[in-house]
């Protein structure tokens, strides 16, 4: 019941806040009310070309507030226990005071229609800790989009003053790779006694993890995971080293119990004092910057062509060219193209 | 011995072909000499602007020979047994008189380093199978430039009178909706027993398959498999029923002894058969080009930004301002973005 109400008054906050211009938001959100911030990332996530640019002016004013935080990737593949390991790693995280944001990248929520992070119940003890944000993976079948809006949303989590950013993606290839792109660290939690194929199919995510943690460490299972974890050890001295001179770490843990969940916290806090003394804690978040610019400004370049009036229709006769077999999707493209850059010449 | 003349004399014969216009190389082409269709693809595949002009001067010539094949998409995970499946199958189809291209696409070699199809021995039969050309899957760390370069590469093929295109991709999410959307059909081999998590991880793609062929159907494996593809029919009962009215269809089958194997083509030719009819064969294949349109112009778009001498120059300027952290990587992306929009006004 007292839930009910707490949902009536985010509605009727909610409500509030969409009338308000992205400079009150603003004002809100960077003294940390969750609910701005929820507002603030549904901006983001929106693709109304006003909501869009609203979303910029708060991105900037955020930007100056952002960037104090360790930005961890928690990865595996579905039934590995990534929310529970999330549950019990975000309750010590804020027993030790941290504000915990937890975000996700879904590649596969598009595709499949399910969503990690879309059941807030899976990690009920968290969703209602005033000191944890949790956001489902924004929509979209398109994963540059969805990861552009998770980076924005990053920084707006940092505006708002949470200095642990978990961003949980599901374990299916590229979106790994996009989750990596936008952390500071890295972590890949795997279960003992998994198939071969599974090996198979990781090894190129093993690759990027900075820290590798069997979960499900507990009653018969503490034998296998610790054969498991000597089995990854030696596995990963087979890579090739990282360049900031990290080596990653390989753990086991009991989400439930847990047993070991600490120290995972512990390796996290020896990364990144040992990387911002090397340098490289730095290092890589310029790398990812500059990684970063070159997406948007990529989004930008496309936008500006998809929202022109004039080009929108033509590319609607050119398809219907295309549909009728008049013209190969290849020359249409040409097209296409040789119009927009005549537009250009006006 | 009599190989290494074979390779000595490919490689002859590539070193004269690079020598020839698109228009040579289409000649011998068209009449299926593979190692004319071999360089053609190198082509597709170079970096070099000059190259990728031949190139679009090839595909346009190829495109009136293309599209008369069936498109095969073949996935599963690393240890499932494709290589073999495809030996297997690929035999089958040439004994049936088609002419068999296999293609790959692998997201994760630009990442492990490792590719599927590297290693043409894996096919060793097939490999010196003249009614066969078997090509690896193209380099480069940037999934949709794989594709375009696969896609391509598919008319190719069917314009040197390949009338069976199988491409091969390894189960890592991303790369099998790309795939999905150059094909006919998309065939999953999956093994028997394999853990939760699998099935899991392949929820969204056993959504998008046409047939699942359970692999390794022989000697103890056989009652595990049939019990597996029995789970499997029930759990595909609860997906939603697919537009062209295709009932995926779920088979066992040995790639060693050959069991099974025919019936995968004949669920395909019934497949074929059942969609020419109802229409949705060409239904799709002209959403695909709408879709592979729109890919290009993509490209072409950013293409026509990213090698322009001006943009390039200023594009490194901004960089060094976003890694001295004199400028937000939104910011910059914004300002180039100007630059970019101002010189259209010119």
């Amino acid at each position: 019941m007292k839930n009910k109400n707490f949902e009536n008054w985010v509605k009727k906050r909610k409500a509030h806040l969409k009338k308000m211009s992205p400079e009150e938001i603003f004002d809100q959100l960077k003294k940390g009310d969750r609910v701005a911030l929820s507002s603030g990332i549904t901006l983001i996530e929106s693709q109304n070309e006003s909501h869009r640019m609203d979303a910029n002016v708060l991105i900037q004013k955020c930007l100056p507030l952002s960037g104090h935080s360790i930005r961890i990737g928690i990865t595996g593949v579905p039934g590995v226990g990534k929310s529970t390991f999330i549950e019990s790693f975000g309750k010590i995280l804020t027993d030790n005071g941290h504000k915990v944001a937890v975000l996700a990248v879904d590649p596969t929520s598009s595709i499949s229609g399910g969503s990690i992070l879309g059941d807030k119940t899976r990690m009920h003890e968290l969703s209602v800790n005033e000191n944890v944000f949790i956001r489902p993976s924004p929509a979209g079948d398109n994963l540059g989009g969805v990861a552009r809006k998770t980076r924005e949303s990053i920084l707006l989590c940092e505006a708002a003053g949470f200095d642990v950013i978990l961003i949980e993606t599901v374990g299916v290839g590229q979106s790994e790779t996009v989750v990596k792109s936008m952390v500071d660290f890295f972590l890949l939690l795997m279960l003992s006694g998994a198939g071969d194929e599974l090996q198979g199919i990781k090894k190129g995510i093993m690759e990027m993890a900075d820290a590798l943690v069997i979960t499900k460490a507990d009653g018969d299972n503490i034998q296998k995971s610790k054969l498991a974890a000597r089995e990854y050890k030696n596995a990963m001295h087979l890579f090739p080293p990282n360049k900031n001179n990290w080596t990653p770490k390989v753990l086991t843990c009991s989400s439930l119990k847990g047993d070991g969940v600490e120290d995972v916290l512990n390796v996290i806090l020896e990364f990144k004092a040992q990387l911002q003394n090397n340098g490289h804690f730095n290092e890589q978040r310029k790398e990812q910057d500059k990684m970063w610019m070159l997406e948007t400004l990529k989004e930008l370049i496309l936008n500006d062509f998809f929202t022109d009036d004039k080009m929108i229709l033509e590319l609607k006769n050119i398809q219907k060219e295309v549909v009728n077999e008049k013209i190969s999707s290849f020359q249409a493209a040409e097209n296409m193209y040789k119009i927009y850059k005549d537009e250009r010449r006006v």
